[in-house]
């Protein structure tokens, strides 16, 4: 149960002793030398199948145990995951599809999909015996680790870009007992302060430079596939901003093929909003190069990214 | 699966065949004569346990198919009920309390623990070959069967009061392409509305006049038992606007209790605010004699009700 077989370097492939190093490669530094995780492929794949998913009945994304790098015992008792699957067949009809799904992470405890992924680093934080949490953040992420936080019991430090999150965004931290830091930066500014903090070894980062955070999110895709009786879907379309969890879908669904789970994998589509689209302006030079750009407004605010950090992903 | 034995008046104690008549006792007339529903409860009794239960995987109140008064075939398929039952230890230790739960029904597919009651008003309407749905409201009871008839292709009709209603409250009726209809009159004027609207036969009425509602509510009080194990809590704190919801959690402990579920009842409290208590100030006069009130201003607008209608419940 969550064990991990290494953590890899993502640009020098060096393996590390699990746990051996927190968020990144000594070698290559922090957002270039990104640890993932390994697991035991040849012993879970005997292990594991639909059969032995089924037989599990945990509401949460924790049925997926074997597959995360941290055990159930660690785990903070809200409900992350397992969200509905809805089939829409009138919509589908509409615009001419075979079958079309939802799958709907809103309904997550704090309200957002972030949850699988903190319920990941939290548990890490407590299997690691960390003191308190920490990220920036300019919504959802603050919300679900205070959340989070407060169901564990741990302390939790958010730092927020001052004048630029809305009263709303500020509800759930402050809700929660965060201690809740208004800086005069932007998010930017923000990830700095947090990498300074995180020096300190006990405070644990829960933003995405956190690999482990990844590993949460790769759920979505175990459970698209299950809860549709272990069918691949020909297409998953997915919202793209920093486009980690565009990754973790596609990590999800090859680890079901290196599973021998599926014998397929689907398409994957990241929509962007059109003043945010830095990776389909790449696309449309065959991805030979990419540019940052400056997004501008969209209704779509948690995509309105010109910069995302998980683009190499 | 889904049979009840008979539809009782609540005031003539009257017994009809199950869906004879639709909403109440043709001899007692609406409110007085409201229809509860039976069920063979000795029957029941000698098939249900929490064993039995335990064996049903379903992820929403259908797993309380037999105590329901239609059955799973008409349901439709969003996930209404199963929501997180929360310990809190540390909010109990701050309380005094040994131990304290927090039963989170906002993660319903529409927000709001009313889809519960929608949930087996558009299943009973499904098994009534009814044509559309509709009802008054000020908010989530429109949502709620807004959504529920979109996700089964169902015309849906909602009346609301004239610019009483908050934008966020219109938008969720309307995104699921309800016929909203803005009156220039307050509730109880909707409600006359919606009383002529369903004098047609195809129109089902989905607020609580029907009292087949509460048939979904009450399944909130099965959950909290069954994922604590089978155990009662000492007491249930619930808020309180209308009173349908406390009433539906009562009939839910009462119904556990003549089946041989439970061998007791936890006390129920039912908050309400300090401007809208009717309840609370008949209480203080030993429930002798029941006022309705002005109701005034509060942040828990949900529950700014001065003359709820499920007072005799």
């Amino acid at each position: 149960m969550g064990e991990p077989r290494a953590f890899r370097c993502v640009s020098c492939k060096r393996e590390y002793e699990p746990w051996e190093h927190d968020y990144f490669c000594p070698h290559c530094g922090p957002v270039r030398g990104t640890l993932e995780v390994l697991y035991d492929y040849g012993a879970l794949s005997r292990k594991l199948s639909p059969l032995s998913f089924a037989q599990t009945r945990r509401h949460s994304l924790w049925r997926y145990e074997e597959v995360l790098p941290v055990g159930f015992e660690y785990a903070v008792d809200l409900r992350a995951g397992w969200t509905p699957l809805y089939a829409r067949p009138e919509l589908a009809a509409e615009l001419g599809l075979s079958a079309l799904w939802i799958k709907d992470d809103s309904l997550n405890p704090t309200g957002s999909y972030k949850d699988r992924a903190t319920a990941v680093v939290i548990a890490a934080a407590r299997y690691l015996g960390r003191a308190a949490l920490t990220c920036a953040s300019t919504g959802n992420t603050a919300s679900s680790v205070a959340g989070f936080c407060a169901a564990a019991g741990i302390p939790s430090i958010v730092f927020l870009p001052k004048d630029k999150v809305s009263n709303a965004q500020l509800i759930q931290p402050i809700a929660n007992g965060a201690l809740t830091l208004a800086l005069e930066t932007d998010f930017d500014g923000c990830m700095r302060i947090v990498k300074e903090v995180t020096k300190r070894e006990d405070i644990y980062l829960a933003n995405s430079m956190n690999s482990l955070r990844i590993e949460g999110q790769k759920t979505i895709s175990i459970e698209i596939v299950q809860q549709d009786d272990w069918q691949v879907p020909d297409w998953v379309i997915i919202p793209g901003g920093n486009l980690g969890n565009v990754s973790a879908l596609g990590k999800g669904f090859q680890l079901m093929l290196d599973l021998g789970l599926i014998t397929k994998k689907p398409r994957i589509v990241c929509a962007q909003s059109a003043r945010a689209n830095p990776l389909y302006q790449s696309y449309l030079k065959g991805f030979a190069e990419f540019e940052p750009m400056t997004a501008g407004k969209t209704v779509a605010s948690a995509i309105r990214i010109g910069d995302p950090v998980s683009i190499n992903k």
